[in-house]
């Protein structure tokens, strides 16, 4: 094989010692958090049968799901039993299915893993990245949108984002926006799509995909584009929506959720939106974005979707979540630089054969009081060489233990970083670092 | 869809709150022991390519790997391009094969994730499972062997496991047992493999065995299985080994291995094994086992093996590593049985919605002062019917805050488990849980 084909699967990593630190530190974080709003960890595995997942995301993302062979005899057939986790939304419906009566109502349940996904790779997406989802299963109070809504809040904040925004919506809102503007309900789904492109496209450009893909009226499609673009686009929609019941109770969702994370998100922080749009169609009401400085798209979102739950086992299940756009956070942390925490706490120097046992001893004393501590393992019976191993892995001090020490009981402690050393009891050593 | 079909795919596992969070302990505990002893963690892919691990787990082991079907145009091919991970041990030598001189030299890693294999589940038998291995690559040194062997000792011991031992032996001291009995060196493997029966089959079956399957003579195969299941056959085969030297060898390296570890564990615990044979025939040096009482099988096991690892890049690499049987030891911890930690500490009442606000609001408080705290999100306006909604959550206190409470400024903390109750001013219940 060439060395090429040593690395990992096109869309995958590898996380070495420092990377792994890192995100397994931020995730911490993050489980931290959501622990202290009551949210439970879910664990599913990695794959499902195949008709679970099936026809869950739509052709484009049917098509992206990881599918695996059937084996022994059926193997030869080509074809597949189960699929890779597409995402956790899909497991979690089919977990309040298993579950339902044994799970605690209503269920707060976090997901902290990856998924995968045959997306083509790029700059920052992955075939295998964790998802980070939180959600709240069995309740449509308005409280339950605000603790997800303050988990990510808190979440951001506790990873470090400098700079941040919350920009909320809901799709009740704008669904009285089509409704003002007579646009029939059978097109309003295509409506919503293009004006979610508005972040993107010019003005121009989706007032011209309103009326040649959409088939809105030249004046309805260029009326809405400006009140959703115009500098006070909040105050002219809150005064367009008096017109629609639905548009109303969209209002008093964003609301309500904003009078509930008063106080907790400073206002700077957290916005109306009222172009806000979100891709996805299974929205039913608040949805929310987060977006950052120098990051295109969103580092967080969600929204209370009271339809798809359910829709696996037949049920009425209301619900709500988000999630955290952890593999984009990641590089934008302060933390990403840093150095990692180094491997060794102690290095402890092996000075020959015959003292390999007593330097072994002693480096298994000063673990046990907690240190991170490894003996020299190279050729060399060069101090200097092994000085040399000991600052490469970071270590903060380092064990000299040759002939004329053991001669004396004793071990001298360096001090890596100021070269000061001192001598010990080889008994007592372990002592020195407690 | 049935009931049924809402379970996970057979031979895997959801894991709840309560499961999640007993493995997330043990899984911390074993990554502290881990790092104090210099180990680096390692993050590999789900799947590698599907190349990387065809013909590396002989026969029967490829038969076990799960393949991922090829995408797009290529589905109906019903050819795989991918495979899931089997074991840690393959990903660990592409690894090694492909970042070689930035990874520190020897390399110390571990690996605490799931592999997936498609064996016929069973009891205490998955398909997922999660799989902890430890190993350092690169040196030769008995102490990389030692620290291997500690770093389990001191897992088990942190794990709370009540007892088990460890058995030792060196596949040199077999192979010098097999040449003192004049054991061709091609009938050697299969020997090796119906010796390992010794634990399950009668003596009289193995012996049967040797003549029959191995073509060894009676008097060869007899002796041989008398030797090892002697009560003094530590002693005999010191004794037989005397003319060999690669017996002398390998008892020399379990004897290193003894020594190094005397003082770390208990002379109890560990023992030279004669007849243990380790199944995995890539072993080349020291071998163990560790053995508790209740579990059949091994709930630990490792060994020195210096030519897998550079087989892939065609290099020379010494390595040694070993395993802890995580999935096995779970159910064996005194910890399985017990209460999970509780929901939340603190539950807050929403007694009406007008009051709801101020409720979130004090939740949101408690919760930076590090409670996890929750509120409550039914339909009911009782307080009973939330009471016992805070007993369900095992919260250790409750907030009561009514009509009357809102009026005088003040809301109730009341002690679940003594029904206590004492008020507070609004704006100082935090500091009442710092």
């Amino acid at each position: 094989m060439a060395t090429d084909s040593f690395l990992p699967p096109s869309g995958t990593r590898d996380f070495l010692a420092a990377e792994s630190d890192v995100r397994e530190r931020a995730f911490a974080a993050v489980r931290e958090v959501f622990g202290r709003f009551g949210f439970q960890p879910l664990q599913t595995p990695a794959f499902e049968r195949l008709e679970v997942l099936t026809g869950k995301y739509g052709d484009e993302g049917d098509k992206l799901v990881f599918k695996i062979l059937r084996r022994g005899e059926h193997e030869a057939t080509g074809e597949a039993d189960l699929a890779l986790r597409y995402d956790h939304t899909v497991p979690l419906a089919r977990v309040v299915a298993a579950y339902g009566s044994q799970l605690p109502t209503p269920y707060k349940r976090y997901a902290l893993a990856p998924v995968w996904r045959a997306d083509r790779p790029g700059k920052g997406r992955f075939r295998e990245f964790v998802q980070c989802d939180l959600d709240v299963v069995g309740t449509t109070s308005p409280l339950a949108d605000a603790e997800v809504v303050s988990a990510l809040y808190e979440s951001l904040d506790a990873l470090g984002v400098p700079e941040f925004r919350f920009l909320v919506n809901s799709r009740k809102a704008l669904a009285g926006l089509l409704e003002v503007y007579g646009v029939p309900g059978d097109a309003g789904g295509g409506v919503l799509i293009t004006l979610d492109k508005l972040d993107k496209l010019a003005p121009a450009a989706v007032v011209q995909e309103l009326v040649d893909g959409r088939g809105l009226p030249e004046a309805t499609a260029k009326g809405l584009v400006d009140d959703l673009t115009a500098p006070d686009a909040t105050e002219r929609i809150r005064k367009e929506l008096e017109g629609s019941a639905t548009g109303q109770e969209g209002l008093a969702e964003v609301d309500r959720l904003l009078a509930l994370v008063a106080g907790i998100i400073p206002p700077e922080r957290i916005a109306f939106a009222p172009n806000l749009v979100r891709g996805l169609d299974y929205y039913t009401g608040v949805i929310y974005e987060v977006t950052a400085p120098g990051m295109p798209g969103s580092i967080a979102s969600g929204g209370r979707y009271d339809g798809l739950i359910g829709r696996m086992s037949g049920s009425d299940v209301p619900a709500c979540g988000g999630s955290l756009g952890i593999e984009r956070i990641l590089p934008l942390l302060p933390s990403a630089g840093e150095q990692p925490a180094p491997a060794l706490d102690v290095a402890v120097t092996v000075l020959g054969d015959a003292l390999a046992d007593e330097a072994f001893r002693m480096a298994a004393a000063i673990r046990r009081a907690g240190l991170r501590t490894g003996v020299y393992m190279g050729t060399s019976g060069k101090l200097a060489r092994q000085l040399k191993w000991a600052a490469d892995q970071g270590a903060r001090f380092c064990l000299i233990y040759g002939e004329r020490e053991r001669e004396a009981g004793e071990v001298i402690v360096r001090n890596m970083a100021s070269g000061e050393q001192t001598t010990h009891p080889v008994d007592q050593v372990a002592e020195h670092f407690v």
